[in-house]
């Protein structure tokens, strides 16, 4: 799945690091959100360093690639290829929330990174997603299998490393890790599942069941990972739950613009093709929106959208959608547009980050952290439309 | 990797189950190892379908299929795929060596069989393993992306699983499950990387780099098993780390004898092809043990065996081994048996498995346990040759 959270630092970044084209891009130096996960990024990254570093050699290559650390032959890679790191920050700042410290977070952010990682590395493996991050995805440079194995090295060190965790809550968290796998695995499913299911009639996809798998797929993660951060900082049980609604509700709200940018999203800024989500026949939210909507719209979009692929069998191997030529991708993008889906898609982005944001304050957080878990929640849904 | 634990049961098993051709094998009712691994399998299995019953319904069908319960479609298998449970059997055994009970040792039961079932279905990835005890591979069936989400979901849940033990004794559990699938999948990498590895010179396979290979890829989880079992049995932690022991030298044994069925085994009884090994240009050890040798049957050896295929790069796919034909694998089986390699694998067989009763030894047992291990860690040996 392209994930809105990865796409490098555009024009609202503010590392410096070189833009799409490779060279570097003039940044505003005081963009908040980029200051705030570059501080959570420095707190975090010699412990991602060290937990990397004890893989075997070559999963650790593969491992610092799909990390964007370095290109392959474990070369710094001169990309900037490196993801925002926004999982982490919120275990940094789930931490600091509840009054612990950044290095109190650490194991927890350590394994939601890794955990992250490997679900990128994975999904493009099914997804059969030949592009990460503007570099072809691991299975694409180092082989169907090894990239399998690299996604089962980070997986199992992400929880070896939240397991080793000091102090007496390592137990509950990796409790709580193992919930968010099983989550994020069963919205995969669902995701892979979707394709083979029809657009209209009885098996459609509908909206609701397609928050329920991009809960699973894409909050459950942020979640865990603001969750595991208070718990690490020996937060009671309902602000660890509170913190969790919250990642939850930022996970929907960050799909939703991905499935806005995957439609009407500029591929300088997005680094994927234009109209990419309909090209491919892949189901989103502002389709769905309109399918669910019924009348002449839904009827003359179903129309224009490609079949479903039909069930693989040991003669016959999977196929993808056919998906549909770039004209017609566009006079979907429009339809969809003209019947509402675009605005529908908007309003289901802030209904999220208002539901995220009155989870959070159910409970009460550090005053600081309050604000830049703030300034994360509203950046980073900002800087994408 | 093929694995000797796992073919169906043969003329010496006693379950009574479909032989490989499909029609009931007539066996002695009374084989001491096939009623072992009966009752152990009779305690496990409520907990092992509730944990896969939980998955997603669709990775719980390849969960299913993968461990032999159920053929495509969810329908029970007439074939009697399911695989013999020994790391199960290991589990519930090493708790009742502690003097706990076999209800103890359930969900690190669980757990191991779960991640057995997991490596088993990401390596038939990996190395391109059509079959599985004589059915399509899950990948085969499901197509390579459902398969890792199978796996993955496998994994997960195993963690899960364990993680949730009652008492005090899960977070160590999961600590020390953590650290085999470490070395799994650093067994696994070694493995690929070995297919690339020359057959002499610079940068050959030793067979001690073998042999710490399959410790890794083998040995580690049948270790972990048995350890798994005393841990949540509450025994102290010099009796589990024993017990890791003598579950890794029993895991090169086995690997040992997975060796010789490889190059000598009756495709009948191994469901695999006659010289299935060498004909993929696997390196194993009784080869590695005779290039090791030098002189002229290493010399004759080296130029019989197939080149290893080049690094894969994202312009030229991954390729495997060309591998050699049947009559060249035939000259290969029997000139590694004229120059004492099949003699050095039973040896090496041999010393592993006293070294595995050896560190059984070090460390008090119940008596009924420790004389049901010894019958397991016997009766698996000698019926494979």
């Amino acid at each position: 799945m392209p994930d809105v959270l990865d796409v490098p630092d555009g024009p609202r970044g503010g590392t410096g690091s070189p833009g799409p084209g490779g060279g570097p891009v003039a940044v505003p130096a005081a963009d908040p959100v980029a200051g705030v996960l570059r501080r959570c990024r420095a707190v975090v990254r010699p412990a991602l360093v060290d937990a990397v570093g004890g893989l075997h050699p070559w999963t650790g290559e593969m491992a610092a690639y799909a990390l964007g650390w370095a290109d392959t032959a474990g070369t710094p890679d001169p990309r900037g290829s490196e993801g925002k790191g926004v999982r982490q920050a919120l275990a940094v700042l789930g931490a600091e929330a509840v009054g612990a410290t950044a290095a109190d977070a650490v194991p927890a952010a350590v394994a939601v990174e890794l955990v992250h990682t490997f679900s990128l590395l994975h999904d493009d493996i099914m997804d059969a997603d030949a592009l990460r991050r503007q570099r072809p995805a691991v299975w694409r440079t180092y082989g169907t299998g090894p990239a399998v194995l690299a996604g089962d090295a980070l997986l199992a060190r992400a929880v070896t490393v939240l397991a080793g965790a000091p102090g007496d809550h390592a137990a509950g968290a990796v409790r709580r890790l193992c919930g968010t796998l099983d989550d994020l695995v069963s919205g995969q499913a669902e995701d892979l599942r979707f394709e083979r299911r029809p657009w209209t009639g009885p098996g459609a996809v509908g909206p609701e069941q397609y928050r329920s798998m991009a809960e699973n797929k894409t909050g459950a993660l942020l979640g865990c990972a603001l969750a595991l951060g208070a718990v690490l900082g020996g937060a009671p049980e309902p602000t660890a739950t509170a913190f969790e609604r919250a990642g939850r509700h930022l996970g929907l709200a960050f799909q939703a613009v991905d499935d806005l940018l995957g439609l009407w999203g500029d591929p300088a800024a997005t680094g994927k093709p234009v109209h990419a989500d309909p090209r491919r026949g892949k189901k989103t939210y502002p389709v769905l929106a309109v399918l669910a909507g019924g009348g002449s719209a839904a009827r003359e979009l179903a129309a224009l959208l490609p079949a479903p692929p039909p069930a693989p069998s040991p003669s016959s191997p999977p196929a993808s959608s056919p998906g549909i030529d770039a004209a017609t991708a566009e006079r979907v993008a429009a339809l969809v547009e003209e019947a509402g889906g675009r605005t529908a898609t908007r309003e289901e982005a802030h209904r999220q980050l208002e539901a995220a944001r009155r989870a959070l304050r159910t409970v009460p957080s550090a005053r600081t952290a309050a604000r830049e878990l703030d300034i994360l929640f509203t950046g980073l849904l900002d800087r994408t439309w």
